[in-house]
């Protein structure tokens, strides 16, 4: 029997006066329920940053598996090193030269994705209060990492050549001038989440030079370095400072995330305290996962799948970006990504993103407002991040029809009553890979 | 061309003064480079908690990747949700019901084995200078999360039966006399690491009481409840207080480590914040290792290979009782443990087990000395865990027979010099699973 004067689902959580602080703004934003809702088949996810795993070669993958449990099943299934497998480090270090880079597996850790390397070096530098140079916009999982060690982001403009290096030496002095010194440099020099650009070759030792200068540690995130469309891997900003630069990668685009496999590359000393913090984090990756992994990169032709999911992803790329210009309203623009998985859209003054996402989710179409990649959540409002990675290109093509659509009637009921409406309020961050 | 004049190996750290606060701590210790050597074939390892995996069916679990990957590989090699696979938590639910505990799928939060749950609980609850209370001795993995957070430990003694319900009451007393609230109480009830002992039945619903009391969360780290040797499994402490107690389970030892599963079961506040923490540290757990343990656990007569584990973990525990009987030096005590991995022993006054340890090596046998088991590493110098989990029971009897030969000499060396030299210096927290 129900006692009806109690209210229903109102959860007291007895606990929140004894939460740490860094815990405090560990709140789940109000768009979650609505990215619950853009999961739904009838609707195009414009939002997702899941890459399209299906065009792996999936029973020769699980061979992988059956072959390595089956004949060294006691090492895979056994713990492993907290710095991860040394073979598997090696062939890491393969990858790496592609982009330039001269790495020594030693100076390698194996992380959770690189969302866990993200999480291991704010572990081991940011104290609270503690500053972080981050490109504006940013990706919305590393920003998630620097709230959680309670540090400020300083926000640096980037342009279609990506990090302006002015705007870093202001945001450098400026810093300097409020009494503290940037921690951390974050970066996606390549195929930006969420603004698709790209740092231009110019502007790559001017960057590390300028932190080199001001003891700034760069975090190199470079996910997507070689989902590039129309040329080779370009040269890492780890290849020519290995002091200045850590340098994290990722199997999740160029393989598949579903086994969790990134990688740290740091000078002596950060490495070892990231394989102490990993130990205390995790005890160690899994090595059934780094095993098969090992195998794939081994004995198949890896380098002609990360080929076909870049002419894959172009397709799609080439599906947004003929879409949007067709149907998107006057005074829209838009970047033109060369590889990765976004657009960063840019809409009419008067419109604002978040306000605007559940008029779109009802149109059938999502995205990510702009605002999840700023720090503050005050920027961004005119702007979105669309992703091409997963939907079939059909698919994204009537996804950018129905948002033109949307973005049309805004423009409309802007222009009569001059503004669109109130956003949600809370912090917007979403799942980063919805 | 070498430059003679510079000195060859010297690592400078750069970075050294820009550490977090709670990095630097973080420092390996001495006898890890022991540990190292201790995992060479010739010496018998006593030190390490590794389950004996070739005792599991491993071209099965080959089979079931295999079918996994080929049938649902789109799926299982993408991204999964933070809070972890539904279906997996469900089971978990099951397994967790074998200890008296009905929990719901949506409170349960997978985790990179239980350490990552730890880790959490850390994270959202442990301010610089929070107290923890732990069992004295205490798992070294959870002394390390503690300590990245700045927690202070207050160990409480331990008999035969477990924590000591009077001496619980009088930690609290002592922190709250010291102007402080314990946040947390962590405690492992079953077939204690390091000490072997389990927490009485008749004490269990006193513990929790004193908490809930107190306001103090307990953290009940439960990776050893299936494994006993003589009874049923005994009835968690969260079985009667969902709101007191946090649980974690782990697969590591009824099934595999290489998978990384454990799992927390959470109030639901709490749980809230363990998903957002999680998301934040790795986006989320490697779905193909969720997924191949999900299949194990719904196709495969997964009961009984944990009763295969027991009985052979019950005659390695035989065999290093039996043999601590026959030739240990008078004044060496020990735990008598029922099940799981580890015996703890207590060797004569004047003894210290981290002094000896390089001699034990020399002697070719490793043990973890007691003083890893202790937050300021200040204490347990007359103890050392001794594990029979890994090795065949004829290499422990041979082991403990080196460590029998290896203590009388201490016993001499000490009756005729009345010391037996200088411990090693250093934080000396081996890496929890070697």
């Amino acid at each position: 029997m129900t006692d009806e004067s109690q209210p229903h689902h109102v959860t007291v959580d007895r606990y929140v006066e004894r939460y740490a602080a860094r815990a405090r703004g560990m709140v789940a934003s109000e768009i979650r329920a609505l990215f619950a809702v853009a999961s739904r088949p009838e609707i195009v996810s414009l939002a997702g940053g899941m890459p399209y795993v299906s065009a792996l070669p999936l029973d020769a993958v699980g061979d992988i598996f059956d072959d390595l449990v089956g004949s060294r099943g006691a090492v895979a299934m056994q713990y492993g090193s907290a710095q991860g497998d040394p073979g598997l480090r090696e062939q890491i270090c393969e990858v790496m030269a592609l982009e330039g880079v001269n790495g020594h597996a030693d100076d390698v850790v194996v992380t959770v994705g690189s969302q866990q390397a993200l999480d291991l070096i704010g572990r081991i530098f940011l104290d609270p209060g503690d500053v972080v140079l981050a490109e504006a916009p940013s990706y919305v999982g590393a920003l998630g990492v620097f709230a959680s060690y309670q540090a400020d982001v300083v926000h640096v403009p980037m342009d279609d050549d990506g990090l302006q290096p002015d705007a870093l030496r202001d945001a450098i002095a400026r810093t300097a001038a409020s009494g503290r010194t940037p921690k951390l440099l974050y970066t996606v020099p390549n195929f930006h989440n969420p603004a698709g650009v790209t740092l231009a070759a110019s502007r790559r030792a001017e960057i590390v030079d300028i932190a080199r200068s001001a003891g700034v540690l760069v975090l190199e995130d470079n996910p997507y370095g070689l989902l590039g469309f129309d040329q080779e891997p370009m040269r890492a900003l780890r290849a020519d400072d290995g002091d200045t630069v850590v340098y994290l990668g990722s199997f999740s685009k160029t393989f598949a995330p579903g086994l969790r496999v990134g990688w740290a590359l740091a000078p002596r000393g950060v490495r070892d305290k990231l394989v102490l913090a990993a130990e205390a984090g995790i005890l160690s990756h899994s090595v059934v996962c780094q095993l098969a992994l090992s195998q794939y990169l081994a004995n198949h032709p890896w380098r002609d799948q990360v080929k076909a999911f870049r002419e894959l992803y172009r397709e799609r790329r080439d599906a947004m970006l003929g879409t949007l210009s067709s149907v998107m309203p006057a005074a829209c623009t838009w970047t033109h990504p060369t590889g990765g998985f976004y657009v960063w859209l840019t809409v009419p003054e008067g419109i604002d993103t978040k306000a605007m996402l559940p008029r779109a989710v009802g149109a059938r179409v999502a995205y990510v407002p702009g605002s999840a990649f700023f720090a503050d959540g005050a920027d961004g409002a005119r702007h979105m991040r669309l992703s091409y990675c997963y939907p079939e290109p059909d698919r994204i093509r009537e996804g950018v029809r129905r948002l033109g659509a949307v973005l049309e009637e805004e423009v409309e009921v802007r222009d009569t009553f001059g503004t669109t409406g109130t956003p949600a309020r809370g912090l917007d961050r979403p799942p980063p890979n919805l």
